[in-house]
């Protein structure tokens, strides 16, 4: 008997935050295969399964992506019930695709169960809007992680209309802000950097794209992935999301999910 | 006593694509305002809510955006548990940071209760990553509506290496590939238009963005609204997705979340 692959997007971090055809398939898992950034109590719903950590953490390289295609085409011939466990959403850079083609190739029945991707619930979370009428019609999600990708894409982006969003860019931020600023880009643009947003640890910096390549992380940011987000609607964190502007903050609980209401913060 | 709002993504169709929290919330609801593509099996979750449909149905006009951030207060500060229930994310295309910024203003508390955004979900329903090593490593959401928000950011937007996802672009399709072509995209680009992904009666076109102006809406995909898809990823359907190339069809089931193994669906 042929088992089953499930490739499923763990959501930004809170395991609230999963779909509910996520929750049943952890919950079904004979196996899991789960990348760094997967929280604890999400996995925790894969109450019967062996779990095995796949991804990169702190800075150790991650298993080759060859390599964990061939444990889930092994594990489901051996008839069991996988799931692959990935932070947001399986296809936002997440390099489910390249996943989805080893299973169909070796002939291995699989579903992908879509999350929500940190992209949009990072900034939203923080209450950044990636859409907003007026501001920005459009948004762009780029990863940062190799400049020969990123680079055309932001040299081909006019300025304007749109809100740029930046994964695994935390790195690179000076260049990609380099790289807006000589496109056109004005220095004035609201910018910021979210870590952890829908975690119990987040925390953000908002202040221009002229100085976002100086920006610093907060100590309660170490080691966590930035998201990065430039353009108009990052100015409504201000009432949206309790963000003073221009500084960097630390927020505990920071799931400020909730908006504020005179000025406390509300949940 | 204050009430509270949430404002919730209701995901992409399919009831099981609510997250934990969005279904949490509903739950404990006295009062939901919804959109008009919200499933019936999602608003069923709320029991016990009042339920009100406040948006546009079959070309009648929606309820002007001012009356329903006024019907949000008004509930909230009678003490009501209200839900705002909004299709795929609230920020992405959802004027969800509109009733944000209305409730903050009037002092209501509120959270954001971020969904899966059919922006990236129903690609990747139809076996579509939005981003794929070596096709695309960023993607573009825009909105279709009003041509002079997505003229500008088309214009602006230097052909490869990312994957154009328009929503509530149908009726546009013609202009839309036009500014595509007009810009350097090249005719032979796969497209795809997609009606109802993640939901039991959906259907999809896939062909090149020469033809994605002529494209016919299936029968099946009558009066729904449909996601446009451009870029080199739309050709990973014929693997992903058991989509043939080149012709509309309507699928059922077509929650057609599962790959193909062997030219045969499988979920």
């Amino acid at each position: 008997m042929s088992g089953f692959v499930s490739l499923v997007g763990a959501g930004p971090g809170d395991p609230d935050l999963l779909t509910v055809r996520a929750a049943r398939a952890l919950a079904a898992a004979d196996i899991v295969f789960y990348d760094a950034l997967v929280a604890r109590g999400t996995l925790d719903l894969a109450s019967r399964a062996q779990r095995f950590g796949v991804g990169k953490r702190g800075g150790r390289p991650s298993m080759r992506q060859e390599t964990i295609n061939r444990l889930l085409v092994r594990s489901a011939r051996r008839g069991r019930r996988v799931v692959r466990l990935k932070g947001g959403d399986p296809f936002v850079l997440g390099r489910g695709g390249e996943e989805a083609l080893a299973l169909a190739a070796a002939g291995v029945p699989f579903e992908i169960v879509p999350g929500v991707s940190s992209a949009v619930a990072a900034p939203a979370l923080s209450g950044i809007p990636v859409t907003h009428r007026g501001l920005a019609s459009a948004f762009v999600v780029v990863s940062g992680h190799a400049e020969d990708a990123w680079g055309p894409v932001l040299t081909g982006l006019s300025p304007g209309g749109l809100t740029l969003v930046v994964l695994m860019g935390l790195a690179a931020r000076g260049p990609i802000a380099n790289a807006l600023l000589t496109r056109g880009w004005a220095p004035s643009t609201p910018a910021a950097i979210l870590w952890g947003a829908g975690t119990w640890e987040s925390a953000r910096w908002i202040g221009s794209l002229a100085e976002l390549g100086r920006a610093d992380p907060p100590p309660a940011a170490k080691g966590a992935p930035g998201t990065i987000v430039v353009g108009a609607v990052v100015a409504l964190a201000s009432v949206l999301g309790g963000a003073p502007s221009g500084e960097a903050e630390a927020e505990r609980p920071a799931a400020v999910a909730a908006g504020v209401a005179g000025g406390t913060h509300a949940r």
